[in-house]
C-alpha cells in the first residue's frame, strides 16, 4: 500500500506492506488530515520514523471485534497499556508506555490501512460526512479545554491564535455563551470564524488584565506573552500548543496573581462527534484543499504555508 | 512609637507619629511575626520604603466601628477599594489599586501601632493565644492551597520545602487525609513536621511521575525542577513561593502531561482561625525566638539565618 513515510527528516510517499491487524483493528482510510504535528515531526522537532498521521476517516475492514467490520469510523491516538498507574487512574490518554498513532512508535494514517486498537475506535453517526469526520481528533482536543477549565456563561475568554486548531477551538468556546474574542493574524482566519459567528478583536482592543480565561494557541513565546498580559489576577490560561525548546517565564507574578496555566492536548472523542452530528459545529469550510496520497509530499508543503487551514489526503 | 523602619535597603528601629485611624482602625500591636517576604523587602529585591511586617496580632484602639474597641483581632494585609473590577469580582486580594500592609504603599505591623482597614479585621477566639493569632496570616496563605486545588483524602501530595511556610502547608495538606510527604532540608524541620505527625521523605524515595498534587515552598529553581520532575501527568502543581527573576521553563511537557500549574498567595482567615481555636493546628512550636521590638534588626538577621523558624517582636 502507499503510505507518507518520514525517516531521517525526509519524506516521501512509499509503498509498504499493508499491516497485519494483530489483535486490533484494520481501517481503510477513507481521508486523513494534516496536523501541525505532523508539520513538526518533519521538521525533526521530535524523533520520529514511520507514517505520518493521525488525524483520520476510514471503514474497519478487520477487528477482534467482528461486530466492527464495515462501520465507518474515527479513531483516538493513544494506545494506550491499560495497566500502568497512568491508566488504571483513568487517564488512558497519559498511558506511561502508550504509542501514538503517527507520533510515537507506531505507524500513522496517511496511508491506505492503518492499524488501531479497536478500543481505540468510534463509530461515525450517520450525519456526519467524511469531509467533517476528518476533524474528529482535533475538535476532541479543542473540546479537552472544556473538560480542564469550567468556562462560565458569564466569563470573558480571549483565544489568542486562529489557525487549523484555533478555529476550531474558537468554535467550541463559542459554545459555551460566553464573551468569546479571538486574536487572529490572517484576514482569511477573521472571515471563517465570523461565518461561524465567531468574532475577534484587534490586539489594540484586547486590554490588560481583564480576560477571566486566556487560550494561547499559537505556540509561539510572543503569543505567550499576549496571552498573560490580557489575563486577569486568578484568571486562568490554557496552553493549546506544544512550545519547542525552553520559555523564560517571570513566575513571581504567577504566583502575586495567582494564575492558573493549564497544560491541554488531546480531548473526548464521543461529543466531538456529538457536536458534528448535531450540526453545531461545521469544520467544513476549514478545509484549504485535498491530494491524493500520492502526492503527499505537496501535500505537506501546501500545510506549511503561513495560514494554511486543514489539507486533506486521500487514499 | 517604635517602629521596624525600611528605607533604601537600610533596616533601623525609629522613632514614628502613631498613626492616625483616618477612618480604619488602629492597632496596638501585641506580637508581630517575621515572615520571609520581609526579609525579601530588606534585601531589596522589591521597592518599599517605610514600616514593615504583615504578620500580628494586636488590640483594636480605636475603630471606624466602635464596637471593636478593645477587641483582640488579627487582620488581612490586603487594603482592597472595593470599586474595581477584582472587587467587585470578589477577589478584594487582588484589588488593582490595593495597599499592602509592610509591603505597597501601607505601614506595616512591626511597630507599636498599625492602622489597617476595619473591614480586614478578624476577631480572635478566646481559646487562641496571641502566640497562635500571629500565625494567622501565615496559615491563611497556607489554606490558600485547598481554596485552589480539589485535594482529595485518595490523593498523594508532595510538599518541597519545609521552612516556615511550608511547616504551616504540611499541617494544613495532612488534614485532608491524603498520602502527604514533606521533602525537608533541615533535620529540624523534619523534627518539627514530626511532632505534628507530618512524615518526611528522602529526597530518593520521591520517585518520578507519581504525585497527584505538589507543592512547590522553596522558592527556588530547582525545588521547582524537583517539584516538576516529582508530578505525575495530569496532576497540580503548586506554587507557594514568590520566584525571583526569570525562571526557564520547557513548557512542551508541561503541555504534553496536561499540568496545572497554580500560583498562590494570601489566604482566608475564618478557617484558619477556626482550626487554631479547635486546635487541629498549633504553630507555636514554630517560634524560635522572640525579641523586643527595639532589637528589631537582630531580630531581621537571627530570621535570616539558613533554617530558621518564625521569629516574634514585642513592641
Amino acid at each position: 500500500m502507499n503510505a507518507l513515510w518520514l525517516e531521517d527528516g525526509q519524506l516521501s510517499v512509499r509503498e509498504i506492506d499493508v499491516p497485519p491487524a494483530d489483535g486490533e483493528a484494520l481501517v481503510r482510510v477513507t481521508l486523513s488530515g494534516i496536523c501541525g504535528t505532523d508539520l513538526e515531526l518533519a521538521r525533526g522537532y521530535y524523533p520520529y520514523a514511520g507514517v505520518l498521521g493521525h488525524e483520520f476517516v476510514g471503514e474497519v475492514v478487520e477487528s477482534s471485534e467482528p461486530s466492527w467490520v464495515g462501520e465507518r469510523v474515527v479513531g483516538e491516538i493513544n494506545a494506550a497499556c491499560g495497566s500502568c498507574a497512568m491508566c488504571r487512574g483513568g487517564h488512558p490518554t497519559h498511558c506511561e508506555a502508550r504509542t501514538v498513532l503517527g507520533i510515537v512508535a507506531r505507524d500513522g494514517a496517511h496511508a491506505e490501512y492503518v492499524r488501531v486498537p479497536q478500543a481505540n475506535l468510534h463509530r461515525v453517526p450517520n450525519g456526519v460526512s467524511d469531509e467533517a469526520a476528518v476533524f474528529a481528533e482535533p475538535l476532541a482536543a479543542a473540546l479537552e479545554i472544556l473538560e480542564q477549565v469550567h468556562i462560565r456563561p458569564g466569563d470573558r475568554v480571549l483565544l489568542v491564535g486562529a489557525g487549523r486548531l484555533g478555529q476550531l477551538v474558537g468554535r467550541v468556546l463559542a459554545l459555551t455563551g460566553a464573551h468569546v474574542r479571538v486574536l487572529a493574524r490572517y484576514e482569511r482566519q477573521v472571515e471563517l470564524l465570523a461565518t461561524a459567528g465567531v468574532a475577534c478583536i484587534a490586539e489594540d482592543e484586547v486590554g490588560e488584565r481583564c480576560w477571566d480565561v486566556v487560550v494561547e494557541a499559537t505556540g509561539s513565546p510572543s503569543g505567550l506573552q499576549t496571552a498573560r498580559a490580557a489575563l486577569r489576577p486568578r484568571g486562568a490560561l490554557v496552553l493549546k500548543s506544544t512550545y519547542r525548546g525552553e520559555v523564560t517565564l517571570d513566575l513571581g507574578p504567577f504566583v502575586v496573581d495567582e494564575i492558573t496555566i493549564v497544560g491541554s492536548r488531546c480531548g473526548p472523542f464521543a461529543p466531538a462527534l456529538e457536536l458534528l452530528a448535531r450540526g453545531e459545529i461545521d469544520p467544513v469550510p476549514l478545509i484549504e484543499t485535498r491530494y491524493p496520497l500520492a502526492s503527499g509530499v505537496e501535500a505537506m508543503q501546501a500545510a506549511a504555508r503561513s495560514g494554511a487551514m486543514k489539507v486533506l489526503l486521500e487514499p
